[in-house]
């Protein structure tokens, strides 16, 4: 099998731009945009044309290297400009620890580097935070594909494949790794409401890979395991707390409490970038609550009434007892969680 | 508070037809069709323009009504045009028993009935099953009331209310008697895909009746319970068994499962027609299974890639021992459950 060769982001043919594949227009176009400004990246990131918590801080790290010849950007000082630009990207989204550690990276080399090779040293980096994403995506895999049996029925909620990242993906680089070591295996996708990551994108790229697919409503996967059809549950992450509390998308919680009920196994798989040596448990992550119209008009018409009030939340918080192994790109880890600086 | 004045289903005013709110169209449209011909009842059951447990076997009953008059119901005599005509629409849902109750009585009345009072005593049949139902939603309101506290709020799933019944509904019937017995009462309303029940539905007429409801996707209910925001959930029921098991809507066992977890009471509100002697577990019962663009292009638009598998139960069985109390019309049941003929 040959792995997908999607690249939802990379930098632009010319060099002075980021090239993103817009996923709002999956799985009816594939459509490429150029952003040759801070704004936007951040419009992109805010409206999820780029999504997903890896992917997420890459383009943030992308979009901060633009900040040094974008007119918009406020400031003479290089140094003042960056830290600007990194300030009005960071807040586009609140829940993924990776834009703030992307960020943080970013700016922690600007004030090393000379002026003369503040660009390139950006652009390095930036290039960098790609490329170690890209190979940790793969050793994600790796790690994952061990917990995936031949003949394997593995339920998963949103997307953390090629779309998610700069690789091959998070919690179905296992898939894909397994797919590529010979083993069978059949992925069941949430739809993922409200933004459809599962039916829009994960669907979409797993029957390009050709992996057997079938969709579901979120509402359908405890009849599914309650049928005995699913041997593995495996998720991504926004967020995990150093007691190994996982912040992902809205859903992820209830189908967890709903593998235990049904002994599936829960793995979350997430990259290095993810755990936030500065959050200690669930509860204290900030959790990003997104626009009533998501629910009230989802995909062109009015579903609801237009005035009906909404809960929205982006992301729920999934307690470490309830994560069979958490999946890092150093190792399978097993409970009881304590991820401290070095741990991830 | 005055009761939503919705009237889901009644004769049309020439009385040679049955007239139903067409909920394919709500919230943007309030479509009502009159009904002439038995095809037109099997179509408006199959396509979901009438809806709900107890509304359907209403439809069923007065469907029945019309074949006599109906030139394409095959055969001379009259008894073989109704057991034709009550196959056909006895085959358009197998999951909710209150059709083929519904479609029983009627049959048993045609066989005792006289040839020159047939037409008159199948069409008082009818209107007797939409009464007795309508009289049934009122007590299950009763009772379920007494379940609510004032200042409750109240999660539910899919539509229980005037829109699935004859009456005020079943589950939301509990709400409906509550706010009117002055008690504050606010729901959270699961969206329910795949359909979307629950936000074209029961937001609909929860606003109609001024009572607070804030919408969320079906995902999300485990996120509110974590977060202490649910004192009590409530659903109808499409099929309980003997056991006490219980069919409804996709999504109700694992709202169950989450529910249980939080310590959240889960409250069943069904009529006695929902009750089935002949079925003593949940696994007996037949779940139907829906066409797969419900999911792939629910909203309109494709969803997904136009060929991708789905699995799409439009039920599920909770098991008993998840359900705090199951409440018919005739009491506030409690386990261990055991209905038999007589029980509910």
């Amino acid at each position: 099998m040959e792995l997908s060769p999607i690249a939802a982001i990379r930098w632009s043919d010319d060099e002075h731009g980021v090239r993103v594949l817009d996923q709002r227009f999956l799985p009816a176009a594939e459509v490429y945009r150029d952003l040759h400004a801070v704004d936007e990246i951040c419009d992109a990131i805010s409206t999820l044309a780029v999504r997903g918590a890896p992917a997420i801080g890459i383009a943030g790290a992308m979009g901060l290297a633009l900040a040094l010849d974008d007119p918009d950007v406020a400031g003479n000082d290089p140094l003042a400009r960056l830290e600007q630009a990194a300030a009005q990207i960071r807040g586009t989204r609140p829940t993924a620890v990776n834009l703030g550690w992307a960020l943080d990276r970013m700016l922690v080399v600007a004030r090393s580097a000379g002026a003369r090779k503040l660009a390139r040293a950006l652009r390095d980096e930036a290039t960098r935070i790609l490329e170690e994403d890209r190979a940790m995506c793969r050793r994600l895999g790796e790690l994952g594909a061990e917990l995936i049996a031949d003949g394997a029925r593995v339920l998963t909620h949103c997307n953390t494949g090629a779309l998610a990242t700069g690789g091959i993906g998070t919690a179905l680089a296992a898939v894909y790794v397994a797919a590529e070591q010979g083993k069978r295996v059949h992925v069941y996708a949430d739809e993922t409401r409200p933004l459809l990551q599962g039916s829009r994108l994960t669907a979409w790229e797993l029957e390009r890979a050709r992996i057997p697919v079938t969709l579901l409503v979120d509402g359908a996967a405890a009849a599914l395991m309650g049928a005995g059809l699913v041997d593995a549950c495996f998720v991504g992450a926004d967020r995990i707390a150093t007691n190994g509390d996982v912040a992902n998308k809205v859903g992820t919680y209830g189908l967890a409490i709903v593998a235990r009920r049904h002994d599936v196994p829960f793995y979350v798989v997430a990259p290095g970038s993810t755990f936030d040596p500065g959050t200690c448990r669930g509860e204290d992550i900030v959790i990003e609550e997104r626009a009533a119209d998501e629910v009230r008009r989802g995909f062109g018409a009015a579903t609801a009434p237009d005035d009906v009030d909404v809960f929205n939340p982006a992301f729920d918080v999934t307690p470490a007892e309830l994560i069979t192994a958490i999946v890092s790109d150093r190792a399978i880890h097993r409970p009881p969680y304590a991820f401290g600086q070095a741990a991830a």
